[in-house]
Parts: C-alpha cells; structure tokens; sequence
C-alpha cells in the first residue's frame, strides 16, 4: 500500500490502458498511422503499455527524450520540435541508429542540415494551420520550395508535412473546434494536392488531443500524434475531450490547514508539484489550477467534488472547498485532479501504483 | 567556457553574493536576526556564499529541503509551511540532531505535535497578517491560546509569531506596499505585548522580499526571512525590489525559428523550464513569462532588451521581439531573465556558471 507523506503523483493504470487502448482502436478503425506523443508521460515504462497496442513509431519533443525512447527500443521517432541547430551532433547520433524525422520551418535550417547531417535522416515541414505558435503560412509555396530544394542531393529526406492544430484548445464550442479542425486539414489537403506529383509518398500528420479524441479522423489525413490522451487532465475535461473519470493521474496531497471562515484547505501541493498552469471551468468565472476529489487510501473518486484549487504558491495550494470538503482536517489526504497532466507529471518526475511500486520517467 | 546546446540556467556569481551581502549587511544594520528562505535556491553551495556573510540559521519550504540542509551543516531551521502530519517521523529525526522550528496554526496540528513528537522542537504560530493564504487571525486570541495550551508540557517549545506578508506581491505602489508591511507589523506588535509576560523571549518574524528589500526593517520586528532577493527575477523588478541588474539567473536557450512578419521568435525553452509563472509589467496590459536579453557567450546584458516572452507551451517560450532582435537567426543564443526564479530554479534543479561549472541544489 502507498504511504503518501508528501505530494505523490498516483497513476491509475486501468484508466492509463483504457486510454490507450481507445486510441490505438480509433486510429486501426480510420486505418491511419497513429505516432502519440509521448512528451506527456515521459515514462519507458508506460510505452510499453502502447506497445501492446500496435504502437511502433513514436513522437516526442526533444532530442534528449528522443534518445531516452531510443534507449528503450523505440526506434522510429518524430522530434516534434523544431530543430535545434547546436544539437546537430546528438541529432547525428540518434539518426545513425534509428529512422529519426526532424522538423523544418526555415530555409536557414533546412540548408544547416543539409551541410552537417551525416546519417539519413528524414523531416516533415512544420505548417502553421492556424495557431501562429510555430510553422508556415500555407500560403507561402515559396518558403516551402526553398526548404525543400535546401534538402535536395544531402541526407535529409522529405516524408510530408505536419501540423499541431494548438487553436483547437481554445474552441469555445464543438461546432467550432469542427470547424477549426476541418479548416487545417483543408489547408494540408492543399499541399499534398500541390506537391504530391514531385512527392508522391508525402504523408499528413496532425496532432492535437481535442482534435483527435472528439472528432473523427479527416479522410487524407497519414498519420495522428495525440499525446495528453494517454492520461488526460482537467484541461481537456473543461474542452469536452474526456470526462472526470477519464483522468488518470492524480497528486495525492496531505492537507495542512483548514480556514472554515473562509471554506478554505491549505494542502502540501503546490506550483512545484501541479505547475502554474489554470483553466478556465464554467460557469466558475476564476481560473482553477486543479481539481480535489476524495482519496479513499487505494484510489480516487471523482464523482465528490471536495474543491478547487483557487491559487498555487511554490509548496502550498488552496482549495475552495465545497460542502462535501469541510469536513477536512489536518493530515488527511485528497487526491488533486490536474489541470494539465504533461507539466504534473514532469515536475513529478516519477509515477506511484496505488500498491506502492514505482512507474519511473526520463527524469527519475 | 559553457557550451548551450538546450535551456541552461546560468548564475551570476557576482549578482548574486552581492544580493546576498545587501541584504546581510540590511539586517546587521538594524540588528536584526537574518533567517534567510533557502526554498529560492535549494543549493548547498549557495547556502556556503551566505554563510560567509555570517548566517547560521535559515528558512525552508519542506521537511526534506530542511533534512538536505541539515545534511550539509546547517543545524538551525525553520520550516516556514505549516506542520504536515504525515511527516511526524521524519519532523522527529530532524529535531533529535538539529534546532528545529515548526509552524502551527491550529489546535489540531499542535495537539497531535504534542503527542508524537519524541525530540524537543521550537514552534512559531503563524499569523495571518492580510495574505489570507495562511495563518491565523491575529484578533483570535483563543485559537492561540489553545494552540499554547496544546503546545504545554509537551516537546513543543514556542518561539513566537510569525508571518509571510505575501499581499505585498499585490501593492501597487511604494506607499500602498508601507502600508501593507507597517500594518502587518502593528498586528504583530499587538500580539508581542499581549504574551509578552506570559513568554517574555517571544520573537516576531516577517519574510517578504518586497518589504524587506525596499522598506527599512520596522523597530521591535526581530527576524526577517526574505528569500527570493538571492536572485531576484522579473517580477521583482516589476514591484520595484531589484533593477534588471540584480537578477543573477538566466535561462540561456537556443533560437529554433523566427516569424519576422510578427516580429517573434521561438526558443528552445518552455514551461518545463521556466515555469508558468507570470507577471505584468506596465504600460505593458500582456503577461509576459520572461524578458529576453543578449547572451554574450559568457554574460548576458540586461541593458538590451531582444524581446518579451509571451507565451509558453510545454518546450517552445515565444518571444516578442524588439527590434533590436529581430536580427536573430536559428542557432542563436539568448538569455530569458525568469519571472520567477524561484519555479525556474526548481524546474532547472542545477545551475552552471559561465565558465561550465556546475552548481548542484537538492533536486540535481
């Protein structure tokens, strides 16, 4: 049994598999490559938990968590990140021993590449659908030539493009996360239409949770990369990707200080274990930065609400307690449901069983 | 010399034992006993830096950042976080071979204290002096006398009052923070003269950075425990604590792509690394999570500003360039001043000097 003293982030696996089993299934059933992004659990040990599911190829967000799954015996990886010209050598490394892709977005980049990679290795073009965080304009052929005649004649090779549709997180309705996800397929449709004659074996990547867990896969579209998925959080619940019970992570936290005037918890859980990161939960009007449910010593219960977590210091979180909270006292345990699993479980850096075993990550 | 390949936090030797002789020499000055917070830090060898200034006694967050510090010579500490309970084992191995300090702030905590505490231990009782995060109501007498009358023929010593004026973080001006730092002092000095006679070498306590850096330390206050002013960061800069000069971290983190038409650049560098902390810094009405300036290969300059950082996803900082950066190009270095250092100390878990040293903490 997990003897939880200080903020412990408790994995269910049952919900963790489920997840994951719906996905892969999804993906078989639109007969599309599914490549999840494993930058949210960070974790060997869950991959494996894919792999029982089909999964073979895999994506992650940097060069160093590239290697890590590398090093565990994943051996086709998308670095969904784009690359980072002083990492050339760890790039060269990683492609010498594994079907490595990189992302391009420049000219400057491609021709870096080109000039210093010395192992084949292949790449996607980063289009910006929409979200104007990272990639190009569709509209901009140009650009796109400019890479691509860069790559010519050297190791990099093209395989298609991709895009993280990250516009779909702030959708404030289905109707229009329909809309913005059907607007970015149109876009890559475009150029897979424009380039597929010079490119014929050109693949279509998208990638983002909302997308991939609430609507069906466009038709045209290779390859998928969701990553939250694999554990959800409160986040995704607020965009309607999951339920409450969907969740498969939880920070278990002692509570430290009970504030009935103000029907307050303070518990030993704070921006250090959860991050900063908030949502927005209508029709509450204040940004929430976790969700506290009952802790039953074994497993969670997310059908009681016990609170929200109003604010975060660096080890301490405050709870807004409901009704079904009060009855809180110093010592007990809740279990905080949070609001973006990725930056949780980085933070955390290792996953516990309700049993007590260890579910370790790249980072411990 | 430091080679960056990915997000790197560098310490400023120099900035930062000049921070730590400041505010040494502040309290020397009004002959008051520094407790310095070493929760920013988590460093032992920083920790070494102000114990040339003198300090032998120090502020942390949690039971296990006390035992590291236990762990490497320091035998004086306060946790300034509420009593956890489910650490009573280890609280009781900590107070058998070092001065321990305990916060309590209910009948509670003090009671199952009083019960399980096998080694004598200090107690201060935490005040709320107007944060509302913690703390008691300092017109509550009879919480504190129960606290007291729990804490009596048990192991609990009781030291005095002590409080985190952290709603000074919230002052809006030099007047508005006086008067925020002077009422919580009266609230204290209320409470010294009602047990004085009672606990004749009672001690009063304060922490912010705000306070403590900006304001003279209020006559009759006997302890101060800022912590964040070892390396200050952007948000104090914004209330006016520190110059962009004092701030002795940065994250030095590789350019990967740039949209010149929106005049930004993305970096190698997110919330996995900074944090998600923000803060605004007027006239400016965005949050920003950091401020980027130019990294010289061994120094950053504080004095040009490349541009701010206005958004963070989990690997990827966007920076708002000036036009003093748009000139940047992938594989270029800048150096993100951190919102707040202390998240981004954590998160980074080691520090490297310009010349490549590393300077372990705790956590790395």
């Amino acid at each position: 049994m997990l003897a939880v003293k200080s903020p412990t982030l408790v994995l269910d696996l049952e919900i963790c598999k489920r997840n994951i089993q719906a996905m892969a299934a999804k993906s078989r059933r639109h007969n599309i490559f599914f490549r999840p992004h494993f930058k949210t659990h960070q974790s060997a040990a869950v991959a494996e938990w894919f792999r029982e599911q089909g999964t073979s190829a895999i994506t992650v967000s940097s060069v160093s968590m590239a290697t890590y799954f590398a090093d565990h015996g994943w051996n086709d990886i998308t670095i969904a990140f784009p690359a980072n010209l002083p990492e050339a050598e760890e790039i060269n490394q990683l492609a010498a021993r594994i079907n490595l892709n990189l992302l391009i977005e420049s000219e400057d980049t491609a021709q870096y590449f080109a000039d210093h990679l010395t192992a084949g290795c292949g790449f996607f073009i980063k289009i910006d659908t929409g979200y104007h965080r990272t990639g190009i304009d569709p509209a901009h052929l140009p650009i796109i030539d400019q890479i691509l005649k860069a790559a010519t004649a050297s190791k990099l090779q093209f395989k298609g493009f991709l895009t993280h549709s990250g516009h779909t997180y702030h959708a404030s309705s289905r109707q229009e996360l329909e809309q913005t996800s059907s607007s970015a397929a149109e876009k890559l449709f475009r150029l897979k239409k424009h380039y597929s004659r010079q490119y014929p074996d050109l693949k279509l990547s998208i990638g983002d949770t909302p997308s991939c867990s609430q609507l069906p896969i466009p038709d045209g579209i290779d390859e998928i990369r969701p990553g939250n998925f694999v554990f959800y959080d409160v986040m995704q619940f607020a965009l309607g990707s999951c339920t409450l019970r969907d969740i498969a992570v939880a920070l278990v936290c002692p509570v430290v200080a009970l504030h009935h005037n103000r029907m307050q918890a303070v518990i030993y859980g704070g921006a250090v274990h959860l991050s900063k990161e908030s949502t927005l939960l209508p029709p509450d009007p204040q940004a929430i930065f976790g969700l506290a449910v009952r802790w039953n010593g074994n497993k969670w219960d997310s059908s009681e609400l016990l609170g929200k977590v109003s604010n975060l210091s660096q080890e301490h979180g405050i709870i807004s307690l409901t009704q079904a909270g009060c009855n809180l006292k110093p010592g007990d345990l809740v279990a905080i449901l949070p609001v973006h699993s990725c930056l949780t479980a980085h933070l955390m850096r290792r996953y516990f069983t309700p049993e007590g075993s260890i579910i370790g990550t790249m980072n411990g």
